[in-house]
């Protein structure tokens, strides 16, 4: 059967995720060469099908039991034109290894982010030792995942009109993101993120928002958003006023659309400056949260997690939180459910772990998967990232790498 | 013993590699961090040195033997500034993956290196998927070998004055290159080559060189050249009429300081479009010949890499040319001596491998080691760049790995 229904585990949410989906089989059309993605064959039956009686192809979407397709929440609406839309910091990684005593001689909070201006960037940067610059930013990073798994995306952040603006809107767009957002063509440079990565490939970021901060509410596209089954914001836009107004206004405009929203809380840092507000937000506007138990701890202001994860239970459909190698927790009203991590062979860089969990998880919601299935996947395009040096898969198909894991 | 003598197997060769050696008992001390060069302790001592005849402690330096160094060549000339200065095209590198359809659509030619205009260069870049940025260029991914190997060592390349340039210069001076060039204040920006990956881990290479093309004699500084012990230039650079003229100009700089000079032969295209002026270069101004079987087969218009290692003995003291996993060829008036190559457990981009290969060479000439054991430690420093991708060590410190390898 296929379907973009949500789950049992989230009883009477409205579904927003409409019909255009695609089966496993479609797969390997859906994704070709080197990441990237062409035109795939979307299904206008708004019938459930059943896949044929002998069929002997073995496929994610034909292996795991799935709930059952509500025939009214999928003639609803149009299908839309995109899986998911992301609204973050678009920014240029600038990636270094570095030691424990670069950290500490350098006074850089070990694991976190931390917003720096363009003097301490500069600065830093001149201590740094050599870089790899490659598209970041955290939502931007999960539309590229969820790219790379055959999804249909876009992304709304701001860049300048300068050489680092050039190669993140080439990036992004490379993949088939649809980026829709105009360029600053003055004002702040396009942001970079300084990441020192120690030996234990944990990673330690410094970002300088630069044209970031501009982000407004004139720069959410209506028609994305309305035209996005899942709308999903990064926590860190939470930093700047501006955009605030905007991702209400994007959370409003897709609630309105009968769309779903989808948060990350990005940084248990960016939690503790915002507790408040990203508790009404949680509540009144979000569906789907995502974050890792540091900032679900931080969000309840708890040191315990199950403390946190029963605060967290019912206050929107579906939660799920990430707990790095113990796996991850998946938390609605109803129930409590814990999943293991992959295995990683060879631990080499942590970056982007968060956002690709993220691109695999909706992606399994996307297609009306179990949310214990739509983990694993998380998990498998998490795997892939801290495998190595940066924070966008390098596998030239995700989708590939998933079907192959499950089987 | 220590020493900076060239090995027997280029007898007749004036030295021009001063005394500013060092033990490998001194390696732990000289790189330290990600891969940052701290001053380190140059001994002042003139006359050769035996290790303590109980010493237990085993090094590359005691574990080979070497040959006796020479008192005139070493107390002709004052200590060397540099171990080696490159000379080069200063390039960032582009590096994405594509499938050997993308190479045919695109006329690339697999494996090898293109000139570009800038216009050809947007319209591939357009096309091409999403990329990583890296400081790159022949030469300076060989400095910033030689300077992870522990090498004290300098780059004279030309970019512009925005910020890919700003890139390039901080990555080759954060590991340590003294990097003299000033760069263009107008006129064409920094150099990018936009490298293609294919499955099977070959590069291949298109590149826009931009400001390179401005590299001038003005550009070759003359205290460098005469405080280097060996000065290597890039076969690419024969391509710029004005950088050649730089070229003969820094090498008889180089000679008349008494020191050596390196040329690597850099692309077998290039080879073929001045075969008879390298000739010239390598018969004239070059102790030390750095080529692959390709490059070396061009040479000599041969399509036999014995007939073409028979003209190539006696032209230079000493050539080196490495055929990819049959390893290298060592050449020399004397003798023809065949080395293997490491062995890589997971190859996946070959960009880098001749150029860290050299370092390695380099390096071991410069502590004047047989050429065998120079050839062992460029296959090591080659092995490590072709595990990853990116064209520059991703190891700590190189100097590390290969003394872990050569126990």
């Amino acid at each position: 059967m296929r379907g973009w229904v949500l789950p049992d585990h989230a009883p009477g949410m409205p579904c927003g995720l409409g019909p255009g989906c695609y089966t496993a089989a479609d797969w390997p059309s859906a994704v070709t060469g080197a990441g990237r993605m062409v035109e795939r064959r979307i299904p206008t039956l708004r019938q459930p099908q059943r896949p044929p009686r002998q069929s002997r192809q073995r496929s994610i979407d034909q292996s795991r039991p799935r709930s059952p397709k509500r025939e009214s929440d999928v003639t609803s609406m149009h299908e839309p034109r995109f899986d998911v839309a992301g609204i973050g910091n678009a920014i240029v990684d600038v990636l270094s290894h570095a030691d424990d005593a670069f950290l500490a001689t350098n006074d850089l909070p070990k694991g976190g982010m931390t917003l720096i201006d363009e003097t301490r960037a500069e600065v830093l940067y001149a201590s740094m030792g050599p870089g790899i610059e490659a598209s970041g930013g955290s939502a931007a990073n999960t539309m590229a995942g969820l790219a790379s798994l055959g999804a249909r995306t876009a992304f709304i952040g701001k860049v300048r009109d300068d050489a680092l603006g050039a190669i993140f809107r080439h990036d992004i767009t490379s993949i088939g993101v649809t980026f829709p957002t105009a360029p600053l063509t003055e004002g702040p440079s396009t942001a970079r993120c300084l990441i020192l990565v120690t030996p234990d490939a944990e990673r330690t970021m410094n970002t300088y928002l630069g044209a970031c901060t501009q982000l407004a509410p004139d720069d959410i596209d209506a028609e994305v958003i309305a035209d996005s089954a899942i709308t999903y914001i990064e926590g860190y836009l939470w930093d700047q006023p501006a955009a605030k107004t905007a991702i209400l206004q994007a959370a409003a405009q897709a609630r309105k659309a009968g769309r779903k929203v989808a948060l990350s809380l990005s940084d248990s840092f960016c939690v503790d400056r915002h507790r408040d507000t990203f508790l009404e937000l949680v509540d009144n506007h979000v569906d789907i949260l995502l974050a890792n138990e540091h900032e679900v701890m931080a969000l309840f202001g708890s040191a315990d997690l199950d403390q946190a994860t029963a605060a967290l239970r019912g206050r929107c459909a579906l939660a799920v939180v990430t707990r790095s190698a113990k796996g991850c927790r998946i938390v609605s009203a109803e129930s409590v459910t814990d999943v293991p991590a992959e295995t990683v062979d060879h631990l080499v860089d942590t970056t982007g772990a968060g956002d690709q969990f993220a691109a695999g998880f909706l992606f399994g919601l996307c297609r009306g998967y179990e949310p214990k299935l739509c983990a694993r996947i998380g998990a498998i395009a998490a795997a892939e990232v801290v495998s190595h040096f940066g924070a966008r898969p390098e596998a030239a198909s995700l989708a590939d790498l998933v079907k192959a894991k499950l089987g």
